[in-house]
């Protein structure tokens, strides 16, 4: 991938604590406060002086706050979107200040349902509170002001870090200065809540899961099975017939049994196996249920336009053309209702065979948008 | 629905018995045979005394033979295609001889992994061998046989059933005089393949599932997961949206919990609950499985059209615009392999919101396009 760099870009991943008394608890939608909140949270690059070239990233269900380099040396697998970001890429830390954080729910660092409850003393599990999009938004409010910015340059998401987004530009925005949502939506589709019921329905059956009190065995199956139904969704008909048609793996002829005897069904078995080591099934059920609650236009009884109304940022919308989970009738909505306020959008489907995960793998024609639209707004910036 | 009919149409389920000695017993694709196999099947109508009246319904993933009328003057529920099959229905039972049966691998009356092993004196669970389309199909040309029927008017099947019917016009071209393949495909897709994958995973990982030796406890944890998964695929994203949006159920509320809390969500858990009182988790494994298996287009080495070489039948093939279990593209594949053999076949593509359901919910659309192809193709058989 990148084997012309021969300095690894080395990171180191930070923990911003706050919320530590009553008074300073994080308040959330459900109405509980979150106390001794921790972010993690990792940053590329510098502030420039005039704090003009902040970029703040956020992850989608399954990331983290690692988004680009490596922790060491040794280390073989850089961070998750490390082709679109880092020195001389198209999100280019040479130029911008970047920052990303794991999400409150996450079990990568920020305080989530795996995290000590330090008012019990126990893991907080099924005690956590059910959080929102707009609850891990106001978390990460907090870490801007930790860190001295008093307005992002842009906000990047795609997926659920593009509901990150909009929330960010909806809620906060004299902070925001522009935004790039990629394949996302401005409200969880009853598709996507079911298909959100049924993995959380696989794990919360799992015997293991233990109502959340898993500690010698965890819920792999469950969660496994999430993440494998996850993953279907994540592709396209189209791209899974390219990659493995009716293929066999590893044979010739039909085995006439329940084993993997198709390649597909491998590649879902090792995308299950790979995930549950790295990924907890109660972060799994919090992320989930924040993406079901989100609703942007939900303060505005339903109707998204008005719910832009006070939006300032200018927008970068982009969708692909074969993601049927966030399909780009979703993101030409979000355009429509942008465009009622007169907000300055660009959009662009872009034409693509990867399904929703083609905000990961469309690296070179996402990267050319990204990277323009980054330095026409840090234009601005300076000289406006 | 059919309050208008004071005759309920009773029906009685008959069970036909064959391959009780080792020579006549049914060969399977895989190798093995089966032995002493019983076909669950109902008629409806009179056989006409040329033979040229009768019609075989065959029934998709969780479908029987029961296709219409009702058991007893009690009987609150008919059968699953009851608006399409009847005296005075599309597929008029006062013209037409039809006949339907459950499928072998199923749970519904037909052999299947919880029949008695006569060798072993136990259930065959996952002892029963993993059987496929064709060893349906072949299963149902001995029943023709029992029946004296030579020649079916027409095979009718939508979705799984729609498989078998490829098969029957493929296999035994001397006995099908025309084909409705409705919503069908001609291989399943990797997408289709995936699915049953996760499904079974669900159903497989569930502790009560025992390697399928259950037996106080069935594993319906499990089997709900894997139906609530099928379910979605049934549906479209449209007709999901103007079913239940982002609704809510008994509250107005957000719960912040994880029960159910959107409509959907109760949809689901109810489709899940009632499929796991009348469906079989072992069942669902082999007729998924034979699912997975099927490729009419493998016995000519992948190219449909020469599969279809010596088929004589004439073909209606529908399908329906908003299904993507099996797109309208997959349709339109079989009709150009057809029209490549110079065979006659209507296509036609049904404008629904209902996606993959809508063979078993546009009774109006579909109906009238049915009873016509009958109607001409028994003209054709009388006068020809």
């Amino acid at each position: 991938m990148d084997s012309k760099i021969k300095d690894k870009n080395l990171v180191k991943p930070q923990d911003f604590l706050f919320g530590e008394t009553e008074e300073d608890a994080l308040p959330l939608d459900c109405g509980r406060k979150l106390r001794s909140v921790n972010i993690r949270y990792e940053t590329y690059g510098k502030l420039d002086s005039d704090g003009g070239n902040a970029v703040l990233i956020l992850h989608a269900l399954s990331g983290n706050a690692h988004v680009t380099g490596y922790y060491s040396e040794d280390d073989r697998k850089p961070g998750w979107w490390h082709e679109m970001v880092g020195p001389g890429r198209p999100i280019d830390t040479d130029k911008y200040f970047v920052v990303c954080s794991n999400v409150i729910g996450g079990c990568s660092g920020s305080t989530g349902p795996r995290s000590l409850n330090m008012e019990t003393g126990k893991l907080y599990n099924m005690d956590f509170p059910v959080i929102t999009i707009a609850d891990m938004v106001r978390a990460q409010f907090h870490l801007m002001r930790h860190l001295k910015i008093e307005k992002w340059l842009s906000i990047v998401g795609g997926s659920m870090g593009g509901m990150q987004a909009l929330e960010w530009a909806t809620t906060y925005p004299d902070h925001v200065h522009s935004v790039i949502a990629i394949a996302t939506t401005a409200r969880l589709s009853p598709q996507g809540i079911a298909f959100d019921w049924v993995g959380r329905e696989a794990i919360m059956t799992d015997t293991n899961w233990q109502n959340g009190e898993y500690y010698e065995k965890a819920p792999e199956n469950g969660l496994a099975t999430a993440r494998m139904l996850a993953h279907i969704t994540y592709l396209s008909d189209e791209s899974m017939s390219r990659k493995f048609g009716r293929g066999l793996q590893e044979t010739d002829e039909y085995s006439f049994d329940f084993s993997r005897n198709f390649a597909v069904e491998s590649y879902l078995q090792y995308q299950g196996a790979r995930f549950v080591e790295r990924f907890d099934a109660n972060s799994y059920l919090y992320i989930t249920r924040a993406m079901d609650y989100f609703d942007i236009s939900e303060r505005a009884g339903g109707n998204l336009s008005a719910a832009f109304a006070e939006v300032k940022s200018s927008f970068l919308v982009v969708s692909f053309s074969s993601d049927w989970l966030f399909p780009s009738a979703q993101s030409r909505e979000i355009v429509r209702a942008l465009v009622n306020n007169n907000i300055e959008v660009s959009f662009c489907e872009i034409e693509s065979s990867y399904g929703h995960d083609a905000f990961l793998l469309e690296i070179d024609t996402l990267g050319k948008m990204l990277s323009d639209f980054l330095r026409n707004r840090h234009q601005e910036w300076k000289h406006g």
